[in-house]
């Protein structure tokens, strides 16, 4: 497959920005390689989301209500459409893969509500964050239910192998976190330490959710494994991403707000890469600003000045389509299907998208 | 067995503290039915202590560190004695017992970890909470390690039936507490709601982790539903004298802070007692300091004196005892061991101890 020469972030958001006036679709990424993922697996994705909605009802009518403000917020079901796609391409035919799909999501969830508690967000995918609306106290309380529901749905599967694939990758995403809160803030964060904290927080449920797919199809421990690298690593390539959007999107797409990464002082890779490039001044720029916490209105466009001028945002995506070309050639061993064909484009869309 | 009559709950705090001055070890209850427990498994308990300090360990310094502040900071451990009870009663003489006794230690400690943060507690057992010391991120974000950890170690076992009544217990666990959030400050709070909330909120897993026992002992449907209804009930009366002991401990006490209910307008049976005996003044000053939440210095004093005038103190470990008393009966089917008199003893001490 050839390799997409990534364009400039900022032009790109601009592109985007300007398509999506001329042709409001373009904006729910309508012909894009997750359209036609979700247009492939419509059927089953249209169950998932009848059981999320039928698994959250509770006696407690807070616990729907607000996990429904989380979960029909716009998410992509980037992660329940893996652990569809995952056990169609291992060619399963039964509907085990449905309340599967349902678990990795309310993990999803959970993960969501619990990361704004802790990061204090009060916005989320453009409309008022769960804490902000309900309070904190509530969000923990219903991650911690969306948990345990999990479990509850993954014991009534009853299969131990993916009881243990989640129940492991529940305790990486926390150790991931509880690391992020202490490594993320320090200006001298190395790239690897990066990586370490993305791919336990992000990458390795991405991971999960592939691998359920080939656990569910029965199928030999070759093709677990390949799902399990192709998501591990699409989710590296989507976090790396996302980092980078996080200096050049647009606040109007979507309700993603630029600099959120810069406001909370979190160290991401195009911070890193401007470290390590920057000179005396630059990397004092940083310093104030990301360790010591100082940062005052004018700081979010000098940093993404300094982001260009280091090439930092350009050189992210680049290690992004790193991640994506290992993810791709993970699928070598699957037959060529339109469906290995739309996961190979996904991963583009991942290291690519404009939201 | 003879009926204990109730003692005056503030005439028994003031005779502990009397005695704990004369004899220290009466502090650590020695010779009270949970001594006499932990000494009958003495064995199996250093085995938990062992494995749960084993298993805390993770790549990531600070989340033994906060979790050894909790688990070490002297519970009574009394979940996972219930579970290593629960197994010897049945006859089990493996050492399966050990790890699932870690796992209800381990749900039971996030559930601490996590009701700190949601109640913005800054003192547990006399120290500061590990939110206080730690930060609520990283007390949310260790609880949902420990939660996935002991899910982890649940699926070592491999039993499909544990993970399904703790998963269950998680779920109920969390709705309990998302209910008490919307119930609990309000003056016209009933006995029965109250009732199905410390149910949920703390009974469950007591009943849970009794029912474990009986689980891996292999014993049959009626063994396992005599436990779980004694740890139902035995969790519901400890959960009452709690509450009671709240208004009438001493700060002394192990670090029992006397009034942290009324002070956080958390109305309990108690409470509930009172406001349904007391006249029309006394009601307005219920409304006024639970539900309006103005609560001036000299309320708490007041509020204890309408608790002893309505008898509510007295009568709700009259209520205690009730649980109690079924908590006992459940264990009818067991035959009359050392271990089953010490259990039996055991609902005494949860209701009458003065910690």
């Amino acid at each position: 497959m050839a390799r997409v020469v990534p364009l400039d972030p900022l032009r790109r958001a601009k592109r985007a920005q300007a398509s999506s006036a001329e042709n409001p679709s373009r904006l729910r990424g309508d012909g894009s390689a997750l359209t036609r993922l979700t247009a492939l697996v419509e059927d089953d994705l249209t169950a998932v989301n009848n059981l999320v909605l039928q698994r959250l009802l509770s006696r407690v009518p807070l616990v729907p209500q607000l996990a429904r403000h989380v979960i029909a917020a716009g998410g992509k079901r980037l992660r329940p459409l893996l652990t569809l796609a995952g056990a169609r391409l291992c060619g399963y035919e039964g509907t085990r893969h449905h309340a599967l799909a349902a678990c990795v999501e309310f993990m999803h969830t959970a993960t969501l509500l619990h990361d704004d508690v802790v990061d204090a967000s009060t916005v989320r995918r453009g409309v008022p964050s769960a804490n902000a609306l309900f309070g904190n106290a509530s969000s923990v309380l219903v991650g911690d239910f969306l948990i345990s529901r999990a479990f509850q749905m993954m014991v009534e599967d009853g299969s131990l192998d993916v009881l243990r694939i989640l129940a492991d990758t529940g305790a990486v995403i926390a150790e991931g976190e509880v690391r992020q809160l202490e490594a993320a803030r320090t200006s001298t964060l190395s790239e690897q330490t990066y990586l370490d904290i993305i791919r336990a927080k992000t990458a390795e449920l991405f991971a999960a959710s592939c691998q359920i797919g080939a656990v569910v199809a029965g199928r030999p421990a070759p093709e677990e494994e390949a799902l399990r690298t192709f998501g591990l690593n699409l989710g590296i390539a989507f976090q790396i991403a996302d980092d980078v959007l996080d200096y050049g999107g647009e606040q109007t797409l979507l309700g993603k707000t630029v600099g959120d990464d810069f406001r909370e002082g979190k160290v991401t890779l195009p911070v890193i890469l401007a470290i390590h490039r920057g000179n005396e001044a630059e990397r004092a720029f940083w310093r104030r600003t990301m360790e010591e916490q100082d940062r005052r209105p004018e700081d979010l466009l000098h940093a993404q000045r300094l982001l260009q001028a280091r090439e930092a945002l350009r050189d992210s995506l680049e290690r992004a389509h790193h991640y994506g070309a290992m993810a791709r050639d993970a699928l070598g061993l699957f037959p060529d299907t339109p469906l290995r064909r739309v996961l190979l484009d996904l991963v583009d869309f991942a290291v690519d998208r404009d939201f």
